[in-house]
């Protein structure tokens, strides 16, 4: 490429596929991406296929493995992931949780939290403390966002009976991408321990946004969700089991889509892959969403082209936001991902401005740990749009 | 109604909105129901607004709040519960795992499952035996279907270390509606343990199909789904918990949905309310379809009326497979419900019969224990229809 952005028509072209980016400058990826017309279409296909051919019949529920199926491979395509390490889940945090309830715990056993993980997370880790009279303590990563190691603080924060990290690959409140292989790598090999400390990942901000191969970062569990950064419909997400720690991951929310049955229709053992962790029944037109936005994405360019222009845009809108006198942001350098927050230095209420900023058409929020607003840029954010978000910010 | 059949006008007006009706008879509604056409456009219409002004918005949050909050009325409503009992889940069986896994087992625990349970409910309650050293055992329900007294079976089987009886209100394989009043009488009355005997119901054929007040009724565990009988979108159930037993109930897979945070955003006490044992993110608009679907049998007929006609045209179809020499109805008498399950005496394989019956535009299932097909019949179901199956079975 000559010019840092794409060219604006093919740019353009592009956008005209999600229609919620039509009537608003759309800042809140994080929370949400827009739903492509082409996987919108495909799901109302879908759900009509049912009607058509059901709903419950030989020929849906045909249909329906076979959705799913591709969906699955899909998914463990973009993730550098064999089919069978995928489990779909309903959202992120039903990822998380299968993965925090399917370890055998005995009392006095460690879980290791970063201090920006995501409150409902926080409370699955809470409640398994509860219950099973396992260890919680947090190390601070937060503060690593402008200078320190956060595998440096991680690995100072390990103990002999640590069995679990728990760490969001990028954090949701800053932005901060954490360097995942030397993570699981000091987890892995941490010789303190007489059992193998385990990694579970909240990918909800870096699956569609980072380039991954989970195979090569060995980490064990990464939970993830299809409506953020990917694009697809809520309600579909996803988990990622280490094929190493599968055998001794057991499946807690169980159902018919868990297990095999035998001639009487009677359980007769587990599913060998993913699916174990699966339930019941689903909105399966969704899986139908969520593949075709992950090849909308895939015909703009592959996850590192896309992932290098989300920094790029990042950046753009880091230097905007850094030249405004009532605005500081988080990170002091410009983030690698396409999340960035900022506080406002002039007093004025971090809920008000977002308020009013969407009243004008500019989608963010606030958090409140820190205390921030949040912007995101997706690899098809305009340089324009950018523009105008920090004219709507000051005006 | 001078009639035993409502007026065949209004009957096919209200079947016409109904598209999965259109081109084909259809009796697998303890399968799936057919979602109505106003249900699929509101739901549509939910998709388009959250593009529309989102996806992820103040405005959008509010609405999905707004929403899922009358959803919640609706079910609430029809069940003859309390809004804050109500819990909304993925799918029937979630609602049965929210339920075992909430209790605060001890080794030697034991709980009671009848032989009827659906294999997804028996693996999970088996993993819950293996996990916590709880005993399982079966009591013989199935055989009650045409003799015999379930209420006896269960009070029979009963043990000092019961805590939970799993049975389903209406039996998925032979249509027998069990006396559930009855039984958790004698269970909540159980003088033998030392601790309450809680019932849990897998309402996955009841909802929707018999008239219920759950308050009366005085079950601990309600699950359910609404794509069945209520024919909702699939997707989207939900469970009940009685208030006495609400508090002693912990929720095991957790999100942000469960908690109330503090002014950080920390975790800071569970919902109080149905809430607890919901996780993330979902498919908002499938609450949209479900509210509609329940209005539309509303405006049709009280669930008394409906029921009745339910069992006016189970009757019917159990009349005319009856006379068949080919076929023998599980049920020596009209089933009380809309499940009507045979066998084919001639040698034909059942499979092969229902893969015929659906290249013909009749939709049935097989079901593997006790080995027999299941014809259902909904309070829209025609006579005409049940004719011309009956007439297929033969052919």
């Amino acid at each position: 490429m000559t010019s840092i952005y794409p060219p604006l028509t093919r740019l353009e072209e592009h956008r005209k596929q999600f229609p919620a980016l039509a009537n608003k400058a759309y800042f809140n990826f994080g929370g949400q991406g827009p739903l492509p017309q082409a996987s919108w279409e495909a799901m109302q296909e879908g759900y009509e296929y049912i009607q058509q051919y059901g709903p419950f019949s030989g020929t849906v529920n045909d249909w329906i493995k076979s959705e799913v199926r591709q969906t699955r491979v899909a998914i463990a395509s973009e993730l550098g992931a064999a089919v069978k390490t995928i489990t779909l889940t309903e959202n992120v945090t039903v990822g998380c949780n299968i993965a925090l309830w399917g370890m055998d715990w005995q009392a006095g056993d460690h879980i290791l939290l970063t201090d920006c993980e995501h409150h409902g997370v926080i409370a699955a880790v809470e409640e398994i403390a509860r219950r099973f009279q396992v260890e919680v303590s947090t190390c601070p990563i937060l503060a690593t966002l402008n200078q320190g190691d956060p595998t440096a603080v991680i690995a100072e924060h390990l103990q002999p009976r640590t069995r679990l990290v728990v760490l969001s690959h990028l954090l949701w409140n800053t932005g901060q991408v954490l360097p995942l292989k030397e993570i699981v790598e000091v987890c892995h090999n941490y010789t303190a321990s007489n059992q193998p400390v385990r990694v579970l990942v909240d990918a909800a901000q870096s699956v569609g946004s980072l380039p991954l191969n989970l195979t090569e970062l060995e980490v064990d569990f990464y939970a993830f969700t299809g409506h953020k950064w990917w694009c697809g419909a809520a309600g579909l997400g996803g988990l990622y089991i280490r094929s190493e720690v599968f055998e001794s991951t057991s499946p807690t929310f169980i159902g018919w889509r868990s297990i095999i049955t035998g001639e009487k229709g009677q359980p007769e053992g587990w599913q060998p892959s993913g699916k174990r962790f699966e339930v019941a029944t689903s909105a399966y037109p969704l899986s139908v969403a969520l593949r075709s936005a992950i090849a909308i994405h895939q015909q703009w360019g592959s996850s590192q082209v896309r992932y290098e222009q989300i920094c790029k845009l990042s950046e753009y809108l880091w230097q905007g936001l850094s030249q405004l006198d009532m605005v500081s942001c988080l990170a002091s350098s410009p983030p690698k991902s396409g999340l960035v927050s900022f506080v406002l230095t002039n007093g004025q209420s971090h809920e008000q401005l977002v308020h009013s900023l969407e009243k004008r058409g500019f989608l963010l929020r606030t958090l409140l740990n820190p205390n921030c607003i949040r912007a995101c840029v997706h690899y098809f954010t305009t340089t324009s749009e950018i523009d105008q978000l920090i004219e709507a910010i000051v005006s």
